[in-house]
């Protein structure tokens, strides 16, 4: 693919791999602050980011239009993170490259009285994103088995079964021609304290600080850990997760710019055609 | 404000007095081709977009940010126009420089039989944006007395009712605290031949021609006149009608730019103070 080529430029190998949650993953063993596959500093990544946000938004006009086709597939990107790791900066600097007609942007907050009284998927069920779409979960699903099993909201065995639930879900959507597109951003705790600190630090930023943030962090290990049994867990071949080092902000915008590419990629697009007379067609607006 | 100022510089004029919708308009009158208060070209519209589109950005986020603070304002931008009108590349190039965390874009379709079952204003409702967010609606309560009275779906009776009805549903809206930017985008009849002849000669386009379009086309003046009274009927103080001459792409996402940093900056919005005490939270963070 042209596009595959223009990306190969600025990655001195495809991260895919080296991303990847296969068996035998530890969290604890990811350097935060590297870059898999991309060898430059933060000068280079604007270059890069920009050349991929162009190679990202024709590719997700294509998807779009082949939705107009008949062409069912769906794409479904689920963020995760401890706070301060940049989800927001994603949505921002990468998903807002595209056409905000071809996505929808759902975050996830606590549960409501209401949706806690069904299924934890119910509500997202009724998020998931239609043909010729992406979706963006910031946060999902794995809020039920990340702060439930930290704060032990529900019993450790009701956690314990939705593993295998999250599972059967997610391979329901890849056989319905949804690509999940699963990641973690994964920063240090003291990168995160720095964040914090950032945000007490500046009048424009007093908004995203809350002291809740604080009680979270002093559970930082618990959420090491169930998020290392999550991605232990619901790692599959169907709806595979990608762990992303983010200290480096610039380089976790690159990264999942490369996933959203690849998967958009790995689908094979092209414009639909016609489907109707183009010379009728030319004939009835000239004669209009 | 230090942003109005910025913008002026590229307007010889404030654009929005001869934008607005005013008794005595009459759409046949104005000039598809011209660029009120832009005495640029083309060319010259680019930096100007991108100022706009950073100060825009700028708002937006603080907008965003006073809805978590107890502010309960919000924006509701209504795009209507005649096929080909560019309403896509407002979504793309005006909106699209926001982020996508704070703006609830919706294309409204052909009501479906369940939607046709109750009040017309019943699905418009359900999508209206929530505080500290902008609602983009691509087409509105509009297309029910548009295309309905083009087309003689209902009588006219139900119709002529129905301008009243908007006038207070939007009444309400603005007692709500909701600023709705209605916006017509305003293109010649050969401005849009030559738009859908474009569509009929690019395969990257094709998906974008449907042989309705000539149908509706063929109705242009029938839809010139049924936009006429609705401009007339529901330009009311609380929610008036702009109608932006989009021959010129570039100037209608200019002017659509405009009319959101100007409700924005209107607003007088600023940064919302900590409502938390600074030094305890520097101090349990340091701790943690």
């Amino acid at each position: 693919m042209g596009a595959k080529a223009k990306i190969e430029k600025f990655w001195t190998g495809d991260p895919i791999d080296s991303l990847r949650v296969n068996p035998g993953f530890s969290l604890a063993d990811v350097d935060t602050t590297s870059t898999p596959g991309f060898d430059g500093k933060k000068k280079h990544s604007v270059e890069a980011l920009r050349k991929g946000a162009s190679i990202f938004r024709h590719q997700q006009e294509m998807f779009f239009a082949g939705s107009q086709d008949g062409d069912e597939r769906k794409v479904l990107l689920v963020l995760q993170a401890m706070d301060t790791s940049g989800k927001g900066g994603i949505v921002r600097h990468v998903v807002g490259a595209a056409d905000p007609q071809g996505i929808d942007h759902l975050a996830f907050k606590a549960p409501t009285k209401a949706e806690l009284s069904h299924d934890f998927l119910w509500r997202i069920r009724k998020q998931l994103p239609g043909a010729g779409r992406i979706g963006v979960f910031d946060r999902s699903h794995y809020e039920d088995v990340l702060i439930t099993r930290v704060r032990e909201l529900f019993p450790l065995e009701t956690i314990d079964e939705r593993y295998d639930e999250i599972n059967a879900f997610e391979q329901e959507l890849t056989d319905d021609g949804t690509t999940v597109i699963k990641v973690m951003l994964h920063i240090s705790s003291d990168e995160q304290k720095s964040r914090l600190a950032e945000r007490l630090d500046r009048p424009d930023k007093y908004w995203k600080y809350n002291p809740g943030d604080v009680d979270e962090r002093l559970h930082w290990p618990a959420y090491q850990e169930a998020y290392q049994v999550a991605l232990e867990r619901t790692s599959t071949t169907a709806a595979p997760w990608f762990v992303i080092p983010a200290d480096h902000k610039w380089y976790a915008r690159l990264a999942v710019q490369h996933l959203l590419i690849d998967a958009l990629t790995r689908m094979e697009l092209s414009w639909p055609e016609a489907d109707y007379d183009i010379k009728t067609e030319k004939a009835r607006l000239r004669a209009s």
